[in-house]
């Protein structure tokens, strides 16, 4: 499974990361910040993220998309600013056929460094470790986004473990309630 | 003059309008309104809006797409998903190279209507006086991409206004400047 990871942003770098798992372990296959010209208008911005989505997708044909949802506790206008954004990355997403989760930076937080409130730092140790990078991923952006993309890797790992023991725990009910009947 | 209307729409119809004007009267050259199929994910909802402006955009050439703004008193999950549609078609004009103006509900309807509190039905009737249409335009929301499209018509009107008084202000101005020093 590979995923693009994508911290959105309307104004500092929007952060990118792309991970591939073989269900054991994870690797990083690419990571970076677009940042902002600072001459460009919102529309550019727009249409620079649109692009950028749509190049890493047609350069690594990820299974999914996982991008952080917007933060509804920063203010209305970089919240809604924001979700412009994220509208755009979603829309490439979909154009290219490819289903887009969406995880609170709480719940990436908790899912990779293991409690919600994990500091910047902290995450960008814990991704280092995690996809053992020699360093850790700069800017903080790029490590939020190679972080949006492991919860998602581990978000359907888990599915996928749930599914199995709820499907052996099926058969085996099933199992003892043929048995009395025999 | 030429203006898109759009009257972006998260789970409703999205509202479209093409306005022309020759300076003095404004013609409707096309309205209606994307409604969302029942199945649809909002990331085809997405898709189709994009989709929606792209051709708009090509069929007419406006000079410019005019889109309300997010009504910010809506719940936040409803203002950000229609600040993702907003994203979309602000990418599908910016693609176009087309510049785009965001406008309040409140001035929208204060622009068109003369007050800020007219009704849907109220700016029905004023868009197809306006427009001398002979039906009101059907569905509201297509009235409501008219609408706002109309508003920037009047704001580039004012504008132009404002400029050539201020400019005739200023050469008379400069002129009684000049004149004493003879």
């Amino acid at each position: 499974m590979r995923v693009l990871g994508i911290d959105p942003a309307a104004a500092g770098p929007a952060g990118y990361g792309v991970v591939e798992t073989d269900g054991a372990t994870c690797r990083m296959l690419r990571f970076g910040a677009l940042r902002r010209s600072p001459r460009a208008s919102f529309e550019e911005r727009l249409r620079a993220i649109h692009a950028l989505v749509e190049e890493l997708v047609r350069e690594f044909a990820p299974d999914a998309v996982a991008v952080e949802s917007v933060f509804t506790a920063l203010n209305m206008k970089t919240a809604l600013k924001l979700a412009e954004v994220r509208g755009v990355v979603t829309l490439a997403a979909a154009q290219a056929g490819i289903p887009v989760h969406s995880y609170a930076p709480r719940e990436v937080k908790a899912s990779v460094a293991g409690y919600g409130n994990a500091s910047k730092q902290q995450m960008q140790q814990m991704v280092r470790a995690t996809l053992h990078l020699r360093e850790t991923p700069q800017p903080a952006d790029a490590a939020d986004a190679l972080a949006v993309a492991l919860c998602h890797i581990y978000a359907v790992q888990a599915h996928e473990r749930i599914a199995r023991a709820t499907s052996s725990a099926d058969s085996h009910a099933a199992g003892s309630r043929i048995q009395p009947s025999r």
